[in-house]
């Protein structure tokens, strides 16, 4: 698919930074015409690392106009050495592009633990710079992949009251993890100028439903990170109505949850895509924490790999969810096969059918708490032993 | 090994809990000369199982005279129903054994979702409580078992300043988990006669240090009990010195790390077992949730079975604990040898020496938060391709 974002240039470059003479595009960088205004979110994990640091300082001033991104090395885990790194090729990306340091934003994935190369970067990223052209957004979203195995890439338009609404955007991440600790970045880019609170609110709401609701191993890691750009050109179009509010969000969600599938679609040894849907609930929170439990009980996924209605397994990680319910009323369907009706297992032949519904590639587990009218939808894979060979092996 | 504790008879046989017509041993019963004192702990999931229903009402009296276990089904998610078979089995082995039923505790774990075959078990029940004797320890050890791949028995005796005290036990688990949801049980046959609120307290603070410290997958079941009966023969031997108390709970500690210990050993697909021990945390809390998302990560695991020393997997799981700490005060080691100091990776050549470490059967991998002196210690297994294999498989 070839996208040309409307106001964006993109450049991807080979900088060696996985190790000298490992030659791959793994240094890219994203320049808009103008300051846009931009909304983020990052990891909650407690370690993170040197550009999730320098991400939230440039956050909390709302404009950015470039971001610079790696592959092979996360700059995690390496003190104020990182972070000095990472300031050092913003100014140099800067000084090139002839623009303010501060309105770009950097992000690393790949290694934890080990310096960025910076003789081998620096030296690049005049070259990178000129590079910036109208048709690199392929190179781009390739250029910061590391154990995925495809690009994620979304363009979305709709239509405002006064003009084209476009959202673009790329995203990496392979289960949350690689052999050396990966991540999931996204980036969004969008064609018109936004309230810089409606769309750090927006970017919230929609990761919240997509990249927050979706489960490889649970693991999070040190460099996660969404940033959302808008408004490369002010003024060329802008939400004048609740209307175009209402699109703009649901079209960052639309374009969030797409990459979010792509994903998971794309994670370690899963061989199935898996919809845990808990209805009933009292709150939002508690359907997702039970969706979460679910989603990643290993037990489950298992079962899921087994293609086994073992309703058993999901009840019970269910009751592990620090939620209250009553047993007594909890209904489960996989796809439309009732299993569990108000806490009394059904004494027809659901087996044979749930059992068809599972040998799917995608299908749905819903479990209703019959508490309330909140529910929560997570994404999750089944764990076939494929993963266990792609995450022991030896990392040399 | 054989065991003959004293002052307790011991019977199994078999019942066809299972299905019809499938035989081993499947049901058992223990029995106390007289009444003992009786506490314990139960699951933790919102969803628990009839028995465990009973065995909560039973401990609030405090007394117990005799434990009826089954395996092959766990009499879980089966209602009122489900209650009311149980109370009928106890009514029966008490009526056999004359005895009390208010004194027999029931316990059950095998499959979740279906009526314990009571046409099958009653018409037994009488056979049972007959073939009560001294020598049916390792019958009932076995009787109890389900995915297991072996007994799990403990028989431990210390001096006492009157006599001597002799703690024994079994139990049953292999990943907390069976392909249709197994469960770990615990029972432990105490000698002398002890304070009620004091073997609580004490079983708590050793299943703390044991069964609560232990992971193969993170899941726990609907039917998770440990019992310890103290004192079939009242006044035979009893704690009057501090430092016979200070012996109980070390003996009662060492014999739930030991039965701890064994399941894990046999827990599913594990080749390996692992030390997680986190140490310098501001609590006791802090240091068992770092040491519990460590041992639960499949990302950890994993690297375990590889044998690959992934500090970045072990140092970002721990950032996920939802605990404050600081990463540039960290230090970790596994076994001997010092990878992390002070948020600082070592230079010399840590990693072959971290390799070989961790291609022995067992090894312990230290974090330090260097926040405070609290410390805790969990067993974990490395994550096979077995494990998948043993649960993915579809159960019929």
């Amino acid at each position: 698919m070839a996208i040309n974002p409307v106001g964006f240039k993109f450049a991807a470059v080979s900088a060696e930074v996985k190790k000298a003479g490992f030659q791959r595009l793994d240094y890219a960088f994203i320049m808009s015409e103008t300051p846009c205004v931009v909304a983020g979110t990052t990891t909650t994990n407690r370690v993170f690392a040197a550009p999730v640091e320098i991400t939230r300082e440039r956050l909390k001033t709302g404009f950015c106009q470039g971001v610079l991104v790696n592959s092979g090395n996360a700059n995690a885990y390496t003190g104020s050495e990182g972070l000095a790194d990472a300031e050092r090729l913003v100014k140099e990306a800067a000084a090139n592009a002839v623009i303010d340091p501060g309105l770009i934003i950097p992000m690393s994935t790949g290694v934890i633990g080990s310096r960025l190369p910076l003789d081998r970067m620096l030296p690049k990223t005049e070259s990178l710079v000129g590079r910036l052209g109208k048709d690199g957004f392929s190179d781009v979203a390739r250029a910061i992949l590391t154990t995925d195995t495809r690009e994620k890439v979304i363009c979305l338009e709709s239509n405002l009251s006064a003009g084209t609404l476009q959202i673009v955007g790329m995203a990496k991440g392979s289960g949350m993890i690689a052999p050396n600790m990966a991540t999931m970045l996204a980036i969004l880019l969008i064609n018109v100028s936004v309230d810089r609170d409606f769309l750090q609110e927006s970017l919230t709401d929609s990761v919240d439903g997509s990249f927050n609701s979706i489960t490889v191993d649970g693991d999070t890691s040190t460099n996660d990170t969404v940033l959302a750009l808008a408004g490369p050109k002010p003024g060329l179009s802008c939400l004048n109505t609740t209307d175009d509010k209402r699109v703009f969000r649901s079209t960052l969600e639309s374009a969030c949850k797409s990459l979010a599938r792509q994903i998971v679609l794309d994670g370690e040894g899963a061989s199935k895509l898996i919809h845990v849907k808990v209805t009933g609930a009292l709150s939002r929170d508690d359907a997702s924490k039970v969706a979460a439990k679910i989603s990643n009980s290993p037990l489950v996924k298992t079962a899921f790999h087994g293609e086994d209605p073992n309703w058993g397994r999901i009840v019970c990680s269910a009751g592990m969810a620090g939620v209250e319910f009553d047993p007594a009323a909890l209904s489960l369907w996989i796809g439309d096969i009732l299993i569990v009706r108000h806490g009394q297992v059904m004494d027809n032949d659901w087996e044979t059918s749930a059992h068809a519904e599972m040998s799917k590639t995608e299908f749905t587990v819903r479990l209703d708490l019959g508490m309330g009218d909140k529910d929560s939808e997570f994404l999750t894979t089944d764990l076939s032993e494929e993963y266990i060979g792609i995450n022991a092996d030896y990392r040399s």
